[in-house]
């Protein structure tokens, strides 16, 4: 328990303790705090107070996470302990203290939330089979759903670093190339707003220690360059992936906005939300290569609830289109790092690498709207509004939620939102 | 003239100043110089001496490019001018003043060349016509060689800037997913070492000032966002890449390493080289959306020789594989920076932009082993040395070279070379 007030369905009790950059609103100066309750705690003051040893906690002065994610667990598990003492409602130091509190203690609504960290190189993997299989399902048909490799490898592609944006951040609908005729590629292209404008449900990890370029992270290994996750949503735009994408990937369809929650949930917080042994899916059919094969693969995996509202321009409710979860994934965290590394990549602290859409089994469970309207085939009800949406419209806010369910407490995420801004030229 | 002696086919004389990143052997400062002969000039040192004024010339004392690059082109025209203006033969400033000359003079061989920039994102693009429709045929055949989006957009994909490396890193042969049986992908992979590893003959360029998220660069603009320009080498994993690429592009079978030229040679010395109004290829069928037509195209382009070559193991002859030119693109740098900024992605200082594989029309002017050796079916010689290449073998040393001719004089862009490492798990 915390001496700082904490409601049970708030996302950050003293079990969380997610790492953000902040600036208090009037100043520029950034710095490294913890949510805690309706407060951040700011780290950089803890330090100059000298309330940390056992690590370089000089980096809660930075203006990103960089430097404290490369200092690896054990200096993780140091600064946590240490800041789950100082906010315990057993110890004296910051509870009694008004002045320090005062100094430290910051109503969340009184800062302005940046980007974690300095992301180097973003990556966006593609590791839930059911997604994988209905955007196969749309455009190969049935039979070749699933592309041949990807059972044996977490299919993933280097992402556009510089677009990621910190929740809040309004996206502005892109111009691009799209096909001019829907059905003929031959008829060319014509340069107009993207008209089939999506959300993708994902999360993210952030590298912590940095492996040396042409040395794999074993898999023995790669838990502990893991240093915490975050929730994202990929903006797609699908028509301007449709015409660009052959041969070479997405790229312009994604490197318009990328929107991420700032707050990074550290592993430790999600401990206690491992899949067990026996959660599937099982990984049989085939079964992955060695160097691949997780030995804990479900432990490797969370149960974090996932949802994803849009609130019309004007509305003051969101409604649910997605209700999702994390352990919707076929590769997990593990096997994603270590297939990213297994050429040699040389990983940096602060790279980032995306889930990939995490869509389930169930109608309600998809991560797209490409999905959820079945490539613009259905309209999806915005709840008991009335309103329908095919694809974004101008002014949504599209909200992206998530939070594992502790006993009494929950583990939460903070906002990931962004609202869509018309097109301009 | 410079009172610095450079021989006829030196890279670096006094028309060129490429600017790089450079710590003298025995220091770990790096800092900013340009080359001139056979040395280096420390522009740090000219900073300090108070030689430098109208722009911010603190700069010189970083340990990258990122905020010279950052200054745009009336900053950088004001420095080459001032750095022109001090090597001259005409100039005593330094010419006579041998204590600042042995302070700022440093002979090439005894400085070693880092990164020039501090690269944030990195792209490549695909814009030689001859490589796409060479690769296409090989994959899809004659009749669908080049895809219908090719001819209207410069095809490209985020790529890994942290395995980007400067000239002389070896490069470890990577291990990696293969497929196991090489015509059906239903059999399944194994984890083995590449065995079709190969080079890309490419440029790319260097962003200067960046633009805002959501705004594009338009054409009229395009020219002054960019800086310079190096030799790269897209080390290509072709059996990795195969295997992996469906449906999001390339990953491991590129990130493992990047090999670019140290040197960053700026636009405006290679101005004389533009070519002319006239030259081909002609964007006519079709004609580019009108976001994307260069008004200037041919003269957006440059005629800079570009040659690769292998030197085997113990050998101490280098052998020419291929002979191209930067001319034989589709796609010209303004282009390529224009279409990626369309959707509104931001450009920052640094981000390297790729051109792709630089293929001509004839058959040794092929920029990869894959399409001289045509997918392996047939043995490339090197020189008389009797020994014959498919793709590359470990020990091989790939050396990319470039220069335009100018009337006595070349503009040159320093070594751009790697030696292939055996696989090692």
């Amino acid at each position: 328990m915390s001496f700082v007030p904490v409601a049970p369905d708030c996302d950050f009790p003293i079990q969380n303790l997610p790492y953000g950059v902040f600036s208090p609103k009037g100043s520029e100066k950034k710095r490294v705090g913890v949510a805690i309750g309706d407060y951040v705690l700011d780290l950089s003051v803890m330090e100059t107070e000298g309330l940390f040893e056992g690590f370089d906690a000089a980096c809660f002065h930075d203006s990103s996470l960089n430097r404290f994610m490369a200092q690896g667990p054990k200096a993780w598990a140091t600064a946590r302990a240490t800041i789950q003492r100082l906010l315990s409602a057993d110890v004296p130091t910051l509870r009694d203290n008004e002045a320090l509190r005062q100094r430290s203690l910051i109503p969340l609504q009184s800062v302005r939330m940046h980007l974690p960290a300095k992301v180097g190189d973003y990556t966006d993997f593609y590791s839930s089979r059911e997604h994988a299989t209905n955007v196969g399902r749309m455009f190969r048909g049935e039979d070749n759903a699933l592309q041949p490799n990807w059972l044996h490898l977490p299919v993933g592609y280097h992402g556009r670093s510089s677009s990621l944006v910190p929740s809040g951040t309004s996206v502005r609908r892109p111009y691009g190339q799209l096909q001019a005729d829907k059905t003929d590629p031959s008829k060319g292209s014509v340069h107009e707003p993207c008209r089939v404008l999506d959300y993708e449900l994902e999360m993210a990890f952030f590298v912590g220690p940095s492996n040396n370029l042409g040395e794999p992270i074993p898999m023995s290994k790669a838990e502990s360059h893991i240093f915490g996750v975050v929730l994202m949503n990929d903006w797609s735009a699908r028509d301007i992936q449709k015409w660009e994408y052959v041969p070479l990937g997405p790229f312009g369809a994604k490197n318009f906005a990328t929107t991420i929650s700032p707050w990074v949930v550290p592993l430790a917080a999600l401990e206690p939300f491992r899949c067990e042994p026996s959660f599937g899916p099982v990984q049989k059919d085939p079964t992955p290569l060695p160097y691949i094969t997780d030995p804990n693969y479900a432990r490797g995996t969370y149960d974090i609830n996932l949802n994803v509202a849009i609130k019309p321009e004007g509305s003051e409710k969101a409604y649910t289109v997605t209700k999702s979860n994390f352990r919707n994934m076929y590769w997990n965290m593990k096997q994603q790092l270590v297939h990213h590394t297994v050429t040699g990549c040389n990983m940096q602290p602060g790279d980032l690498l995306g889930s990939g859409t995490i869509s389930g089994s169930t109608d309600d469970s998809l991560g797209s709207m490409l999905e959820l309207s079945w490539q613009g085939t259905r309209e999806v009800a915005l709840g008991d509004s009335g309103l329908k949406r095919k694809f974004l419209q101008d002014g949504d806010t599209v909200a992206v939620t998530g939070f594992c369910q502790g006993d009494g407490y929950r583990i939460g995420f903070g906002p990931c939102d962004g609202k869509i801004l018309p097109a301009q030229l």
